[in-house]
């Protein structure tokens, strides 16, 4: 009984270990399928990783010549060993990148080996005795200054790479300097080896496929202007519909509209890293495409930080709507229009903004839309004057109420932004194509003006001092979707609110 | 006349440049002053930075003796270079960012090495004409697919630097090795020199003066918890005294106490790239002082990220203080108590998280603060629902209603850091300390505690059917200030309400 027991246990342990043995090869066809599933998304997503990883590759091999072919070998001897070294080391993504790193390794080469060989022969004055001592104190005191000097941001940000080759060579240079005596035979070898390392990459870079930092950096600012546009162009619609739904008992509060809008937007709250960096290395670049060589990209960093400061309040709206205090329907109701009005204007004026530095041309087709978001922001100032409800509930008003606020402060952000895209249109002279706004009698330029007011005095017929009251028509023209613009209730405001 | 003023005119020019050469001393002492200045300044805010400078010269120092004893040169030949290379490239600021580059460094060079001996090998069997192409074809093929790895986040995170080595070691040993007949010799010197280079690196790192990432990481998030603290404890009084200040007309908006709150969390809101190179060096690093081997490390990535959360909302706030739109002070002091209450309690809670953290105790005793804003945030609800006002101006509650509604967004934020603090203080096993929360009897818990309900039921004197209210005495003990601990006004609530 007991030896059954424990044949059967074996029976069942090995019966379970041959299962898994099995499954052993379908999990690794999982792993090997799931793997090669992410290294194909990885290529879709930017198929320039796949082309940049070819150039990586060419590039070495073009400088294996170096080695290969006896002529050349015997021209510069192991030192061909830097060319290798010099193409894995300072191949980068972008243009930009490498270009820096060139530039840098090569100065910075230059720089150290004539250091290296002055302080060679200067501590060759002290003897044989003293000569590794002073060459020690030297590569000690010139280390220790250097990487200090990397602590600073300004050299940090540009001359970090420099700075470490600095080190490195100067180190090597005055150290081997003491052994080998053909110095300059050396540093002469090592320089022109780095020089054609570097070239080749600087080539490859430049003229096959090139991946420009600055026309990253371009887009990625253009395209976060349009993430912004996206989700303020939808919020209107979802935060006041959803509410009606609420109402009719059709929607809900996690429904696809709001979690629909929370999408694109958070990547900007993180995005100033990346963006310093591209800003950096796209002013190693030379003049490409669209871009001349003394581009403005530093003011795409000041567009990058108001799109930031716009994606923070959006964060924080975004709390408001999923808060749990059920908001007033009556207050919403009443600044429904003007904050409506204000989030779908400001999402057409970063559209238009976003279009034209894509385009790279004339922003001003995105002034009316950030007249109309001020305009709305006017209205919802007067009919907040003007509203009054009898027992206000001020717990549901509060939500509510801070949407409006919070959409507020976005327009005057993209005020800012719509400020900020007109400087750099300035500053790189963007194509002027789009009809100047001096001619508002254009159909085109009518279409964008979404408001149309006529302004009638009212009679005199009553008596209580109130003569001086204005009945204001306004009339909604909207161009995308004709079957929604009723005409708005009349208003009667007095004419100094106006 | 003509040539007296040409004469003039010379000596003006003259007497300028002299100007200008005899102030260039003066230009240069005040540049080299200034660049004193800030060389004081950078070592004075982290002294750390120095003492890692002189590290580094002291490891290349060591290194550089390989070159200079004879009998070690004798041994490892020009190879020794690689020490000194390795020193420069491999030595970094933490003692996680060293660890991961040196044990990268030495796993790939091992690593490819020997691929890159196998390599040799079997390209050797192709004959001289096929060598060198079958060897081109390799390193054009595991350079490109090494190249493409780095572009996976994963590995780009932690093994980038060793995916370079690695693409490196095998370029090298591959194409040389079609030179260089002793293979394995070189090979050997090469890795040995590495680990020597390696190993004086990591000993000069963890054992002078280490900088241990972890600990950087630790410090850096309770930090920006206290950042947090301070502008919360600070904002009820700044906020709604400022607004008696302006009715009284002494304060203004740009006053001293608004620009002061501004300073702190700022640095918050793009702490997240610092905050995951730290912990993700922090991983690398072994157990120190107070930190054991596995240590939660990416638990700090969660506070980090509420607690940028947390930064986002006070942006928002931000802007609606320095709103143009004048508050309504009726609204204003109608929520100021628990608007108050809810932003110091926040403040005090945060306060107490942080210091657990700093003292790695306990951190319940942030549990009556967090609390008490909850229950300023009931508060709030209810001052809000009981509260009517004639001829409300919504225009003017608005401001006010949104930072009540963003302060109960903060206050939602703030639990969930507390919880996330909680759970690090289980996962780290923070030392209990404090007094346990079960005895509320002792005197300094009931301190903590804000508020004290008295609840008393109301004697059936009325008809209209509310002989269910009851009426809370709530009074108000304050720790600190026992001058400005004023009795609440007494309330009427439904006890549903409560």
């Amino acid at each position: 009984m007991d030896i059954g027991s424990t044949s059967q246990e074996k029976a069942r342990f090995f019966a379970g270990a041959c299962g898994r043995f099995k499954a052993l090869p379908g999990q690794l066809m999982a792993r090997i399928i799931s793997i090669a599933k992410s290294i194909k998304k990885l290529g879709q997503d930017d198929p320039r990783r796949l082309i940049h990883s070819f150039k990586v590759g060419l590039a070495l091999s073009l400088v294996s010549l170096l080695y290969y072919a006896r002529p050349l070998y015997d021209g510069f001897g192991v030192a061909g060993m830097w060319a290798v070294l010099t193409v894995v080391v300072v191949f980068e993504f972008t243009v930009g990148g490498t270009l820096s790193k060139c530039l840098n390794r090569g100065f910075a080469t230059f720089l150290a080996g004539g250091l290296g060989i002055g302080a060679d022969y200067f501590a060759s004055l002290f003897g044989k005795q003293g000569e590794p001592i002073v060459l020690g104190i030297l590569v000690f005191v010139l280390a220790a200054a250097a990487t200090f000097s990397r602590f600073f941001p300004r050299i940090k940000a540009r001359y970090d790479y420099g700075v470490l080759i600095f080190i490195l060579t100067f180190s090597l240079v005055a150290v081997s300097g003491y052994r080998v005596d053909e110095l300059a035979v050396l540093a002469h070898q090592r320089l022109s080896t780095i020089i054609m390392g570097g070239a080749t990459c600087m080539l490859i870079s430049i003229f096959i496929c090139p991946v420009w930092a600055g026309e990253d950096l371009h887009k990625a600012v253009a395209s976060n202007l349009e993430k912004l546009a996206t989700y303020l162009a939808g919020f209107g619609d979802v935060y006041f519909q959803s509410c009606k739904d609420e109402g009719s008992g059709v929607g809900s509060k996690d429904g696809n509209g709001k979690s629909f809008l929370h999408q694109g937007y958070k990547s900007i709250l993180n995005s100033k890293n990346s963006e310093e960096s591209l800003a950096n290395f796209a002013r190693w670049e030379p003049g490409h495409g669209r871009f001349p060589l003394r581009y403005p990209w530093k003011h795409y960093l000041k567009i990058g930080a108001l799109a930031r400061q716009c994606a923070y309040q959006i964060e924080a709206i975004n709390g408001c709507i999923n808060s749990d205090i059920q908001a007033s329907e009556e207050f919403k109701s009443k600044i429904e229009g003007p904050c409506s009005r204000m989030s779908s204007e400001c999402g057409k004026a970063l559209k238009a903004l976003a279009t034209s530095m894509k385009t790279m041309t004339d922003p001003s087709s995105a002034n009316p839309h950030v007249e109309n978001s001020k305009a709305a922001m006017k209205d919802l100032k007067f009919a907040l004057k003007a509203s009054s409800m009898e027992n206000a509930d001020f717990l549901a008003i509060v939500p509510v109420a801070t949407v409006g606020s919070v959409l507020v402060e976005i327009t005057k952000c993209i005020q800012k932004i719509s400020e900020a895209v007109h400087e750099l249109s300035q500053r790189a002279h963007f194509s002027k194509t789009v009809e100047p706004t001096v001619s508002p009698e254009k159909p085109q330029q009518q279409q964008q003006l979404l408001h149309r007011g006529i302004v009638r005095p009212v009679p005199d017929t009553s008596d209580d001092g109130n003569s001086d009251d204005v009945v204001i028509t306004i009339e909604e023209i909207t161009t995308d979707s004709p079957e929604k613009g009723k005409p708005d209730q009349h208003r009667v405001l007095k004419p100094g609110q106006v």
